[in-house]
């Protein structure tokens, strides 16, 4: 995709002339688009912007010291008079979890979030003292207007309370986006709005923008309802102690569980932060429903008999730090496991986690514990995201004229696109894009602009969104990818001339025994574009830039790596100027 | 459920006022509940009566010598002066079957249905010499207005074209009736019209007719689009003749074979007469898109290579006359089966047939032909009716305040009944009804009448439908369960006299060993009862009456029985005159 990127890029460059014109109304996405995370769209007409979603993308193992990764706010920096609104769809960390960082750099006229995220970003920007940002809240039922649009709401079923649809009307066209989505027949809690789904349907929608994150799943996912009942067999036949692990964040989980346990006379002890966070919210709000009494902590766990206790945690990931983990290493301060007890995994390990929950498995059961993970078979998770099947339905339901697949990776979007088609909307109005692509919509047509929009990945180490570890966390990527080449070059800058020739130190870049005459056949080579160089008067810029153009294109030639060459050098003049 | 008829029957026969008022609007069916097919749906408000569909049900193998079920038309004859239209919501014979016999005994003032049914009903009418009915053609965007009434209607997926959903909007609110229905994301031909369903929802809807064939099948149905693609693969992949045996009333799946065949450079032999019926409509309405030369004749086949041969032929059941078994049997006239025939089923077998369709397999098979019968590796039927998932659709899309499971046996009834309380269905609020029960609507609320409306079974021997045969067919049950003990007594009725002991002959009630003594004793009984009835002066029917009470009792008493006694009277004073 990177590759891709950089043609269109190229192709850019070479146009002429924008195709956008005055009266257009663009939709992009800063982040969201060919990977799962840091969702941000926007639609913006004349001097107006509005994002949808601010969320961060949890780094892969491959960004060494990356905290966040978050969308790239530079358009909406250097648009900041026209940024009007941010609209929150739902309280998921990859919708809201960049908030703070936006908020740092540029703040949107207005922040409007449904009951639960407002919750959550609210508790999010508390934490970071951050809690004088008003966030406005919105439901269904409500509509926010600005110049240019009047935003609508729909209700839709995903795995977190209040998660809403929006309906954008736009001077060129209807556009709907979707937020994270799913249908369950037979819901637990928030039923889908057939009825006003439907109704913008027959209406007529121009474009949607829907949810792809389970495209590649067939069939329709399990009911939420389903697995009610599965956890609901397993506290009923158990009679050990139950730990439970599963996302905090999927909140009507965290309430069946609690509702379960209760069902089967069993006390709850809470523990993650996260869950602790989610249980206070969720009780707040009422999705999660239970009295104080139903609580224990730490301490009464030791002295309530095994058939009365359900600790619920976080952990479903294998997540290192978090309690599940800490249980199993039998690093937790307050939880041992025994054997006998009933571990339950209520997740399916995200694609890159299926080895660290693997683990806690094993080690779980190696102290003892029954270990019960999600199956065809017993049915304890399901997935909060719209399968094939689904989306086909919420096509049939919109009947879009335009589409684009929004969330997910490449493959995603590319199998949204086929269902699409399936159903009936024809190839040449689909549009697979990138985040900074912009689609036009002019007059209820869709079409592609021939500018980007900056919209790179921004890293963040710590809680700095300056983007300046940006160019850090690149460095760091390099270095782990290719090591690093010092030259150390010494000179006495008096008499323009080199005294040492220059000494290699090389790290993580090739094995030592290689190295040896590699490393020797640069330093001569080195040595000698140096002598050459300073046969004329140079700076030690001019000094520097030369070892890396002399070196950079001999250890490519001869190892195919590019490490960061790094020239050092030491002036005997200034270091017996010093010494003096 | 006959038991079950009986007992409401009695209890209805205690109650005293009718709980009907004059300005409710009554709903019930003549015919499709607790049973598969004659369905016939009604509502009534004070002088109105409108009917929905009139099948016929193909009778079981214990309906010895009956042709068709047909709904019961007593209530409609008494009520003539109300029936002001007959409404059909498509083509199958289980919802325009019983239309001839209906039309012999009470015309509705108007026939309305929707152009593929109005096309087989019109040949039907043709057939039988009835064609100078009209009947009016109606779509999804016609509205049938009556005194008390207005339709609407709604496309819905079925397995032939042309199928209708039916909004009754009556003086007391709002009924929705699906028709047969499915839900296909993906579909061959006509959509359902999400939007509209939708719609009905958003606007409320009183009470629902939901169709409950397959709803003990969980999960949704495969999509007709896959079953497109079975036969596509199996016509690109197979050299030989191909044979293929489905639905003759499965107008889409028939113009599948239709265009696989022709992709696949092969021509057309159509046998079996309701598939050259089925074929001449749907080329005449363009459903089916074949050209003259894409036809051959049995002549023509004898002399065009296997690989360029499609026989599309009648017998996915089995049927014994049907083309397809008569191929099997080595009886056609025309076909005969090559070894290396692909004889291929586009069908299920209906759950009565499995047995003559493996029958029918098993005789292909050894001829030599290559079989292939529809199976879950390669989808090459689907079904026509919604399985549970699409049920809870259809629910959520209409959101009924109150629901009647319709067209099903009773286990299916339940089982959508419970399904309507998954999506959220007050229990009490579904009214699991046989034919003959009456809801009464009345100002938006739903309850039960606890009156009845005639709606036995008739049979129909023949083409009368006069309802006279039904006695006889009761007759033929009785004979074939129970058989028939024949009392010939004769007498002179001169002298009031018996001459001969009654001599009695049995058919089909006991075998003859044990029923030596048996019937010896029954003679000596109705001897002794005659003799005594015959001390006084009698009529011939007396004596009748005499035998059949002495006999009936004693024979049940003796053997658990009830054969149908026939008692003759032979007079040798008429005898003697008669040989005069």
């Amino acid at each position: 995709m990177e590759k891709l990127q950089q043609l269109i890029k190229q192709k850019h460059a070479y146009s002429v002339e924008p195709n956008r014109k005055k009266n257009d109304t663009l939709v992009f996405a800063l982040g969201g688009l060919n990977e799962v995370g840091k969702n941000m769209y926007c639609v913006e007409h004349e001097d107006e912007i509005i994002a949808i979603d601010a969320g961060v993308m949890f780094p892969g193992e491959n960004l060494l010291g990356v905290d966040y990764v978050i969308p790239d706010f530079t358009y909406l920096q250097r648009n900041k008079h026209k940024f009007k609104a941010l609209i929150i769809t739902h309280g998921h960390e990859d919708h809201i979890g960049s908030i703070p960082f936006l908020l740092q750099l540029v703040k949107p006229d207005k922040i409007y979030a449904p009951r639960f995220a407002k919750a959550l970003i609210e508790k999010k920007l508390q934490e970071r003292r951050m809690g004088n940002i008003e966030i406005i809240l919105i439901d269904s039922s409500s509509k926010v207007q600005t110049n240019h649009f009047v935003f609508g709401f729909f209700d839709v079923i995903h795995s977190i309370p209040d998660s809403l649809g929006v309906l954008i009307n736009t001077p060129n066209g209807r556009v709907v986006t979707t937020g994270d989505f799913k249908f369950d027949l037979t819901p637990v809690g928030q039923n889908s709005d057939y009825q006003k789904i439907a109704f913008m349907g027959a209406a007529g929608v121009d474009l949607l923008l829907s949810d792809s994150t389970n495209s590649q799943v067939k069939s329709f996912s399990i009911s939420e309802r389903e697995v009610a009942q599965s956890i609901n067999e397993i506290f009923s036949k158990t009679q050990s102690r139950i730990i439970i692990a599963t996302f905090a964040s999927n909140v009507y989980r965290v309430a069946q569980i609690v509702d379960a346990a209760i069902k089967a006379g069993r006390k709850i002890a809470v523990f993650g932060r996260s869950m602790d966070r989610v249980m206070e919210i969720g009780l707040k709000m009422g999705t999660i429903k239970a009295k104080d009494k139903d609580f224990i902590n730490a301490q009464q766990l030791n002295y309530t008999p095994a058939n009365k206790v359900c600790i619920i945690c976080t952990g479903s990931q294998g997540e290192s730090l978090a309690a599940l983990s800490r249980i199993a290493n039998g690093t937790h301060r307050q939880i041992k496991i025994h054997p006998g007890d009933t571990v339950v995994f209520s997740s399916n390990p995200i694609p890159g986690n299926a080895q660290s929950v693997s683990g806690v498995v094993n080690k779980l059961t190696r102290l003892g514990a029954d270990v019960i993970t999600n199956s065809p078979l017993n049915s304890i998770h399901t997935t909060g995201h719209a399968s094939s099947e689904e989306q086909k339905l919420l096509l049939q339901l919109v009947k879009p004229k335009y589409f684009m697949p929004m969330h997910g990776e490449y493959k995603m979007l590319i199998t949204h696109a086929q269902t699409a088609q399936e159903v009936g909307v024809p190839k040449e109005n689909i549009f697979i894009c990138s985040n900074g692509d912009a689609l036009i919509l002019r007059k209820g047509e869709v079409l592609r602009s021939n500018t980007r929009i900056p919209a790179d990945d921004i890293y963040v180490d710590g809680n700095d969104a300056t983007g300046l570890s940006t160019a850090v966390i690149k460095d760091r990527k390099i270095l782990s990818d290719n090591g690093l080449v010092a030259v150390i070059v010494t000179i006495d800058s008096r008499y323009n001339k080199i005294l040492v020739r220059p000494n290699i130190v090389s790290r993580g870049f090739v094995y030592i025994k290689e190295s040896q005459t590699l490393l020797k056949e640069a330093e001569l080579l080195v040595y000698e574009s140096l002598k050459k160089k300073m046969e004329k008067k140079v700076t030690f810029g001019e000094l520097k830039n030369t070892v890396r153009e002399t070196l950079e294109p001999f250890l490519y030639q001869e190892t195919q790596r590019n490490p960061i060459v790094i020239p050092v050098i030491l002036n005997m003049r200034e270091a017996m100027n010093f010494k003096k």
